[in-house]
Formats: C-alpha cells, structure tokens, sequence
C-alpha cells in the first residue's frame, strides 16, 4: 500500500468520529479555523507569492494566474465564508420520518453524513477553505488533491485550517495529496471514498467521470437554452436572451443557443440581433433566423452541440413549444434552460417535459447558482439524475440511516401471524 | 449501432413522454395490466411450463427452480401487487420545497421521474410486473434483462403487460431485451440508462457493479451483526440473536457474526449455544466462546468477513461497545446491525457510529425489508452511500428538477445591486 492509499485509509477511519462529533465541537472548530487563517495570512500570501511567480515562468496568465492569485481581500472573503458555513443549523442527526411498525418498534430515517468526500480541483485554492468547512460541519472527510501549480498556496491554506480545528475535532480526517500520481491512486479507492467532487474545466470534469467508478458530483457540459415562444412578452424575451448570454458568458449557466418560434421571429430576432451586435456576440444561424438577424453567420450543425462559454450564440428557429423541447432534449446537456412566455399551459408543458436539473420560466439562466437559490456556500452544479440535482448545498453531502428501536422484536412473530405490523406515520424524534 | 442500442435510445426517447404522463392514465394502465395478466394466466403459464422443462433439462434444481417457477398464486400475486401500487399517491411533480428569491421570482423544488431504468435480473419471472408497475406509476422507462433461464416467462409477462398498457401510456418507454450480448451493451449505456437495478446473487450484483459506470443501486453483500451489550437483557439477547440467524438464514439481512460483550459472555454464551445447536446451527468461535459455547469450533480469520447465508454463525467476544463499533465498520458489509441493549446512551452511541444503513437497538436484523418498512413494495436495499440508502421503495426512482418562475428578470440587477435577494422560505405550490 502505497503512502496515498495509507493517508486515505486513515483519514476514512478518522472520519468514521468525525461523523458523531458534536454540534459544539465542529462550530468551536470553524470558529478556529477563521482567527489561524486570520492570524496567517502572511504564510498563505507568501506561499501564493511563490506559487505565482513559477506559475509566471511556466506562462500562466489571464483567468488562470487570476484565479490562482490570493490576496487580502480573498482571505477576508474565505473567513467570511468558513463562519457562514458555522451559522448554519447542524444537518447530522435529524429524524427525516418516523413510522411506527408496531407497538413499541419505531423506524426513523436519520440524518447521516456520506462519509470520505474526495476533491480534485484544478488552480482555485478557496475551494480549499470552502469545501473543508461544508464537509466538517456536516460530518464528512475530505481528500483533497489539486492542482500542482498552487501546490505551495493549498499546503499553507490546508495546515493552517487542519491545525486550527485539530483541538476540537479528529482532523485526521482531512488530508492533502500532493505527489503526482495521487489523482489515478484515488480513483480507484471505492472502498474509502464514498463521492468524488470535481472543480474544474468540463475536460477535467468528463475525464473524472470517464475514470472511476466512484460516484461523481459535477457536470460536464452546460449546454443551455432560452426558448422564446410564439406568446412571448417581446420585451422580457429581450431582457432574459441578452442576459443569459452576455451577463457572464464564460460560465456554464450562460446561455449558448436561441430557440426562437416561428410566429414571432419577425417580431423579435431584428430587436435582439441589435442588442447583441451592441454586445460584441457572434451570432451564428439557421437559414431562417440568418435572414433576420443583421450581421449573423450561418450555423453549421456543430454549433446546436457546442458550449461556446464565449460571446457567440447559436439560433435556431422552431415550429412550435414541442419542437424546442425536442431540440433541447436532444442537444442540451440537462443543465439549464428557459422559455419566456405568457401563456401558462405552454410553460407547464415546458416545465414538465425539458428534462434539465434547473427549468426556468421568463428568468435568465445566469439565476442556475447555488447563492443565488439562497443555498449559502455551494459542492457544485450537478447534472446528474441521482442524489443531488442542480446547484448542490450542504444537503448533496448527506445521506440517512434507518434505526429501529425495539424491545426484543423478532420477525418469526410476524412471519407466523403472531402479530401484525400498523405501519403508522407517528411525527416523533428519535430519542433513546 | 445494434439493435439492443437503438432498442434502448428509443425507450429512451419515450420514457421523456411517460415522464409526464398524467395520474390518472398511469393509474388506467396499471389496472389494464392487472386485468390483462388476470385473462393471460394461460400464455404465462404455458410459456413457464416450457422454461421449466428447459432448465430441468439443463440440471437445474432446488430453490433456482423454485424461483422459476409460476403458478397461479404467484400470478395473483403479480397482480395484487400492480393493484397495489396503482393505490399509492402519485409521486410526480410534488413541491418539495418553494422560495422566494425576490418579489415576484420564485424557485420550486418539484419531484421527477430519475428517466431510464435498467433492471438485469437472474431467475425470478415477478421481477418484471413489480419493476414494471412502480417505473410506470413514476414515469420511469425500463430496459429490463432477464436471465436466459426464464426468457419465454419473461417474454410471456413482458407482452402482456406493455400491450395492455400501450392504450394509456407510451409503452414504448418499456423494453425486454433478450440476446445474449445485450448485459455488456447496456452497461456502457450511461447516455440512455441514468440508474441500473441489478437482481439476483451477491456475485451477480458485484459483477454489475464493477462493469458499468451507469449507478448501481443494490448491495453485494449482507454481513449483519447483532452485538450483546454488556447491558443487555439477556431475553431480549436471546430472542434477536436467534431470530437474526435462524428466521430466514438464506437471506441478506441474517446475521453472520454475533459480538458478545465480555462481562456478559459467561451469562448469554452457554444459552444461545443451546438455542443454536438446537437449531441445527453451526457455531465458529474465538477461544474465549469456544469455551462457553457446548458444540462450537474455532473460527478463522476468514469467518469475520464471511457471508455464509446458511445456518452457520461466527461468535467474537469484544472488550467494550467501541470495540464491536468498531469491529462492525472493519468487517460489515453497512447493511444490517443490531444492538441489544438497556443502556441508553450505548444505544446512542452505536446507532451514531455504526456507519451502516440500517441501524436496530433490540429488533432483529430480519426486519430490514421494504415490506415490513411499510414501503409496499420494494425496489431493492442498498448499502449505496448517495440517494438511497437501505430498503428502497418507490422513493428511490425519483429525483427532482428546480423550476425558477419568474416575470423577465435578469442576474444583472442584482449584480449591479441595483435589486437584492430576499431568500425567503414560503409554503407555496407551484402553479402556471
């Protein structure tokens, strides 16, 4: 057994007791972790200095050496969220349903944490403070393994969190993998790790997925959709395309195709090829919307299956309602998608049959985020069909048990007709 | 592409449609399917009688047979039990949750249907009417495979209840696959299949579990413990001790390893050895039980992992409630364990640190079931650490989609702070 395969092993042991500790000791512990990361800023700053500087050498530059720069202000706002994270209410141990069998034998769906969380992240080190405190409030480890050019910042960010909770809480449970080999040893560690989060490009990401057999929580593509129907108020049509599109395009819930209804193409694809024009976007069309839109290009068939996460849209112009959920269907990746209009029967319809984690109603896509759903600190997107769906809170990291509380009950009584079982929902805590 | 594929994307593209099929036309082809099983006995029957002409032919005997085989009970069974899952609540399109973002801009957490389910099945024909009836009150699609053995039952049941069905719903999302190279297609199907149900032997089930990146939801193994506190009642000891061995050995909720406390070895030991030997059970011992237990021999390290579904059970004495917590976490499977104690908060403490699935204080481990849970029927019980967790019931076919409903807004007011979230919880359902 290798040394990352022994650091994993003991950290799932470690978390086992993480998994029972307290409400007290996890929040003493976050509060410990803000005032060490406090009082450490010059260690962090000068280990991201000297990440930044190799990183120069090696020609990083634009988003990449951005994301990968900390600075004051980033560690304000990693404190800021450690502490957010002790406000909320603990989420290990609540009583999810109670059911009495019988007389006397209860069955309660507790609460749990998932257990050894692993993260595999590429030159962002804030997900080092941000993914250690949601998994310690809720119980759970983590391996964390990122990415070599902030080697320096994520060892200094990771020692000062660990050291700081280790006085209140068993912070064997967390550990950093730094060796190169360290992303394949943990691939194919299902026997301690129980989910995989990736944070990084949709290349990362697919090539996650595509190599372990681990659970992975992310998404791999955000391929979205505003569907502007023939009963669209033209003016929030304008208002919804142009902000999914342009307000942050290099983000996955940025929109990267325009389905626009026959009826009303006249009406609408002049005024938004204005706006966008205005705005720099490509835009790139099918025959008919080409016709409509001054300065477009045609399309070729590519573009309906292409994340653009740039200032390009494509456009496509559809028969009816079913048409764009057709389309969406068949090209989007199940992220999110939109479709503005006033007709309520269209939008239940819409709602019901676009088979995406977020679906939208006359709102912009860019809404897809867990801070905006009000969920606090975010795992990531998810556009899985199991568990967690959609932007994913603290709630992606938990999982019940079922308790049965009896008194010497055996099933052979059951069996033989003996007794018989009431199966009646009884709202009661589990309290032994 | 073969046929098993396009078989399956077509399924596929259907099970979008059953996915917002309305209560009432699931409910009409449920009882259509009861109905039609009702009038088509003879065409099961005929077809199962030649099954089981084969497979006696081919030398297969005891309980495989048994479960090959159909009668006229089991085939009224089938039918009470499609009956009985037209009779549950439909589980789509719930709000499971609704908050306020901002005046006027709504989010909703509305249940789904998971899409596409692949059920790969050994021997047992009612596979398919149980699966068949709770993926279609859930709008799920089903690509079912069934073992060679019973393919003209399969088939026989299969026509049935798709032609019957086909009058209220797109039957088209249901599709029985039968040659022989068809389990290795479907496994790297994770573009049309979103969750895999394997049914049959333990082999069988790590075999799919290895093979596929598509979830699995199941378990491979039951090694279920019953621990004898120090506290116990010694009645109570005695009752779930042998209930949890003997009611049903065969089976994945038996106990395989019962964990003695030391100060109560002396006093439980010599009594449930009579129990056991009573029972025909065979008794593999540490030497401290081997002395106590009249007939026991001395058990291997081997024993500690080892699911014997038989009448054999292993006997561990523990020096303390952490030593048997922890002895369950190393060699359990995390499906069944059960304590027998009167101490309160040895209770506490193992339902919190046993990191199984189900977690009983004085019940046998024989009540870890979909059925005695209440759930009617049952989809299968995972020791999976995401989704779903223990018996599943329809609950583990279901997922959920966000639903934003909003009237033209857009990210950038509230990027500009030009407007503010409210994040306000409301009690709303959602309505177009």
């Amino acid at each position: 057994m290798n040394d990352t395969r022994a650091a994993v092993r003991a950290a799932k042991q470690a978390s086992l007791e993480l998994a029972t500790a307290s409400a007290e000791d996890k929040d003493s512990a976050l509060e410990a972790m803000a005032l060490a990361l406090d009082a450490g800023r010059a260690k962090v700053l000068k280990a991201n200095a000297e990440d930044v500087s190799a990183a120069e050498a090696d020609g990083l530059e634009g988003p990449m050496l951005k994301r990968l720069t900390v600075n004051d202000a980033k560690i304000d706002g990693m404190i800021a969220g450690i502490r957010d994270v002790a406000s909320f209410a603990d989420p290990v141990g609540h009583t999810m349903a109670a059911k009495e069998l019988d007389d006397g034998l209860t069955l309660y769906q507790v609460s749990c944490p998932i257990g050894m969380i692993g993260v595999i992240f590429e030159s962002r080190p804030d997900v080092v403070p941000q993914i250690m405190s949601l998994c310690l409030k809720s119980g759970n480890g983590v391996a964390f393994k990122g990415g070599r050019e902030a080697v320096r910042t994520n060892r200094a960010l990771f020692e000062i969190l660990r050291d700081a909770a280790s006085a209140h809480i068993p912070a064997d449970a967390f550990v950093m993998l730094e060796t190169r080999g360290d992303v394949d040893d943990i691939l194919d560690m299902d026997d301690s790790i129980d989910l995989l989060i990736p944070r990084g490009s949709n290349a990362f990401v697919r090539h996650i997925q595509d190599s372990t057999r681990i659970p992975v929580l992310g998404h791999a593509a955000g391929i979205c959709h505003v569907y502007v129907d023939s009963a669209a108020d033209t003016d929030k049509a304008l208002k919804v395309a142009l902000d999914s599109k342009v307000q942050y395009p290099a983000v996955c819930n940025a929109a990267e195709t325009l389905l626009v209804h026959r009826d009303i193409a006249d009406a609408f694809l002049p005024r938004i090829a204005e706006k966008y024009s205005a705005e720099g976007v490509e835009m790139r069309c099918d025959s008919v919307a080409l016709a409509l839109m001054k300065g477009s290009v045609p399309a070729s068939e590519e573009d309906w299956d292409t994340e653009y996460n740039d200032l390009v849209i494509s456009v496509h112009v559809v028969d009816s309602a079913e048409d764009a959920i057709a389309f969406i269907n068949t090209h989007g990746s199940h992220h999110t998608d939109a479709i503005v209009t006033e007709d309520k029967a269209t939008a239940a319809r819409f709602v019901s049959a676009v088979d995406s984690a977020d679906v939208f109603v006359n709102a912009s896509t860019r809404f897809a985020d867990g801070y905006r759903y009000g969920k606090g600190a975010e795992v990531g997107i998810s556009t899985n069909k199991i568990h967690s769906r959609g932007p994913v809170g603290m709630e992606g990291l938990m999982i019940y048990k079922y308790v049965l509380v009896g008194n010497g009950d055996i099933v052979a009584d059951y069996a033989s007709g003996a007794k018989h079982f009431t199966h009646r929902d009884v709202n009661r805590e589990l309290e032994l």
